[in-house]
C-alpha cells in the first residue's frame, strides 16, 4: 500500500531523532529527581527539556496517525507506541528496538539469535528499572513511613523487585509508588524471565554443539 | 456418542449465561467486601444475587452430570468444573475460557498462538488476583494483628504474592486467609510462569524473523 | 546381565512393601513431632516404626548392593537410592515413582505426557513439602527468637519457601532448620520450576490444537 | 589461522595451573576473610597467596592478548576473560568450563545433555554462592546496623537471594554488599534458571521415554 510504504520511510527518518529525544527525556527527568537543590535557571532549564521532548512524541505519534488511512488498524497494531507515548518513562521499552533499527542500516555484524534477545531484553530491564528507580524515588523521598530515601535505595529496591527477590527493607508506601512497583514486578518478571530463558536455551545449544564436536 | 453430543450442544447454549452469572457473582461478592455500610436493603439485594449465581452454577452442574450417560468420566474429566462450582471465586478459571469460545462463534480476526496464551492466562491472573484481594480482605480486615486493611493492601499483596516477589510488607495472618494465599502462590507461579514462557517464545520467534527477513 | 535381571526382579517385588514403609515411615515422625504429649507407650510405639522402617530402607539398599555384581555403577547410577535411604525424610522423591510402577502393572488408563509430568513433580512437593514442615517445626519449636511454633506456621513456612515467595514472616533461625530450608529452596525451585515448565507447555499445545481444530 | 592455532595451544596447556591458581586464590581469600585473629606471619603468607595468583590471571590474560592478532577481536569475543581477570571472585564462572576441558582429555564417560549443563551451573552456582558469601561477610561483618555478622549467616543470605525466595532476615546495608548483592541477584536468577530449564526438560523426556517403552 501506498500509505503504509510512506508510514514506513517516516519511521526510518523519524528513529535517530526519537532516540535522541528519549535518551534528553530520560536524562532531564533524572536531573529533577536526582538534584533537588536545583537553581531556578537549570530548574526552568530542565523542566522545558521535559516537556519540548515529551511533545515531540505526542506530536510524531499524532503525525502518524493522520499521516495513515485506516486508524484504528494503527492505533491496535501500534498500542505500544501509544503506551509510551503517554508514559515517556516506559520508552525504554522501544528505545532499544529503535536504537536495534539504526544499527542494522549500519550493517554491523550481528549477534547470534540467544545473545541478541539477551542483550534487548537486557538492555531494557537496565533502563526501565532506572526509569522505576527515578519515579520510585520521586514519590517516596518525602512520604511519611517511607524507607526509599535516597537513589541508591531506590536501584537496590528496584534489583531487588526486578528478580522478584523481594527482600523487604526497601518497599513503596505511596499509591503512586505501588502503581510503578506492580509494573516494574509483572515486566520485570517477564523481561528477566525471557533473559533467563535465552540464556538456558544458549547454554543448551552450546553443550550439545560441544558434544557433536567431540564425536 | 448421543448423549456426549447432547452435552456439546447445551454448554455452547449456557455459556453466555454462566458467562453473565460468573460477572455478577463477582460484582456482588466485590459489593459485599468493598461497601461495608451497606443499607439493609442492598445488602438483602446483594446477598439474594450470590445466592441466586450461585444455584445456577450448582444446578447447571447437576443438570449435566444427569444429562451425561457416563457419570464417573463426566466427574474426572471436567474435575474443574466441580472445583468452580464449589468454589465460585475460582470462576475465572473458567470465565475466560468461556469467553472466547462465545467470541469464537463471531468469528473475529485471532491473535497468534503466543499471544492467545497469554491474553488467556494474563487474563485469568488478573481476575484471580482481583478475587483473591476480596476474599484476603474480606478475612484480615479486622483480625488482630493483620496488616491487611484496605482493598489497596490487598491488591498490593495479591501483586506481590502472584509474581512472587513477596516482600513482607503485607501477609495474611488468619488461617483462612492463608489458605487463600497459599492457593494464590501455587495458581500464580504457574500462571505467571506461563505467561512468561510464552512471551519468551514469541519474543524468540519475532527475532529469529526478524533476522531470516535481512538474510 | 543376569545380575541386572535379577536386581530388577528384586526391585519389582520389593516395591509395595517400600511404598508401605515409606508412608510407615512418614506417619511415625508425624505422630513424634505433631503430638508432642505422647503417653510413653505410644512413644515407645511410633519411635520403633521409626527405626524399623529405616531399617528396612538401610537393609534393602544393602541388600541390592550385595545382590549386583558391579557395586562402582550401581552406587553412582542409583545415587539418589542412597540420599533417601540416608535421609528417609526425602523418600517422597521416591514414593511417587514406585507408586507410579505399582500402578503401571495394573495397566490404568495413563495421562498425556505434561499431566503425568505435573503430577509426579506435584505430588513430590507436597510431600516434600510436608516432611520439611515437620522437620523444621521440629527443630524450630523450642529455639529462642524462632517464629515458627505451630504446624499450620511451618505449613506457610513451607508454602512460601517452595514458591519463591519468601514473605519473611515465617523463617527458620537454627542452623539445622536453616540446613533444610535450604534444601526446600533448591529443590523447591526445580520442583516448581518443572510443573511450570510442563503446565506451559501443555497449555500451548491445547491451545496449537484448538486453532489447528477450527481451521 | 597460524595465531589463533597457537592461541588454543597456550589455553590448553595453561588450563590445569590455571584451575589450581583459581582454587588457591579462592582459598585464600576465604582464610583472610574466615580467620580473623590470623598470626602476622599467616596473614602474610596468605595476601601473599592472593597477591600471586591474581598476577598470575593478569600476566596469562596480558600474554594471550599480545600472543593474538587481532586483539579487538580477542577483547570482544573473551569478554568473561577480562570480567574474571580484574574480578577474581568471580572465576567460578570459568573454573567449571576449564575443568571440563581438562577431564575430556582423559576420556571419561560423559553425562548426557542436560546433566552435563545442570552440573556445570550447579557447581558455578555453588562456587559462586560460596565466593560472594565471603565477599558479603567481609562488607558486611563490622557494619552499622548490618544484619550478617556470621559465614552462617552469610551462607543463608546467598542461598535465599539465588534462589529468589528473599526472605529479607538477612540482607546487606552496605554500598558494596549491596552491589555483590545485585550480581548475586541477576547471575543467580539467570544460572539456576538453567538448572531448573534442564532439570524440566530432562524430566519431560525421561517421562516421553518411559511412556515409548511401555507401548
Amino acid at each position: 500500500m501506498d500509505s503504509e510504504e510512506r508510514l514506513r520511510v517516516w519511521e526510518e527518518r523519524a528513529d535517530p531523532y526519537l532516540l535522541v529525544a528519549s535518551l534528553l527525556y530520560l536524562a532531564a527527568y533524572a536531573v529533577q529527581v536526582l538534584v533537588p537543590g536545583l537553581s531556578p535557571g537549570w530548574h526552568t532549564f530542565w523542566l522545558t527539556v521535559t516537556v519540548v521532548t515529551w511533545s515531540v512524541f505526542v506530536v510524531e505519534y499524532l503525525a502518524r496517525l493522520i499521516l495513515c488511512d485506516d486508524r484504528r488498524h494503527f492505533v491496535r497494531t501500534r498500542w505500544l507506541d501509544l503506551v509510551v507515548t503517554v508514559l515517556p518513562l516506559l520508552r525504554p521499552l522501544r528505545i532499544v528496538e529503535v536504537h536495534e533499527r539504526v544499527q542494522r542500516r549500519r550493517a554491523r555484524p550481528r549477534l547470534n539469535l540467544e545473545a541478541r534477545v539477551m542483550a534487548y531484553t537486557g538492555l531494557t530491564v537496565v533502563l526501565l528499572g532506572f526509569a522505576a528507580s527515578l519515579a520510585v524515588l520521586h514519590d517516596e523521598r518525602y512520604a511519611p513511613g517511607a524507607n526509599i530515601h535516597t537513589f541508591g535505595e531506590a536501584l537496590w529496591w528496584a534489583a531487588s523487585t526486578l528478580t522478584t527477590t523481594g527482600y523487604g527493607d526497601a518497599t513503596p508506601v505511596t499509591v503512586r509508588g505501588r502503581l510503578v512497583a506492580v509494573g516494574v514486578m509483572f515486566l520485570g518478571v517477564a523481561l528477566v524471565g525471557a533473559v533467563v530463558g535465552s540464556f538456558s536455551s544458549w547454554l543448551l545449544r552450546r553443550f550439545r554443539l560441544e558434544g557433536e564436536r567431540e564425536e
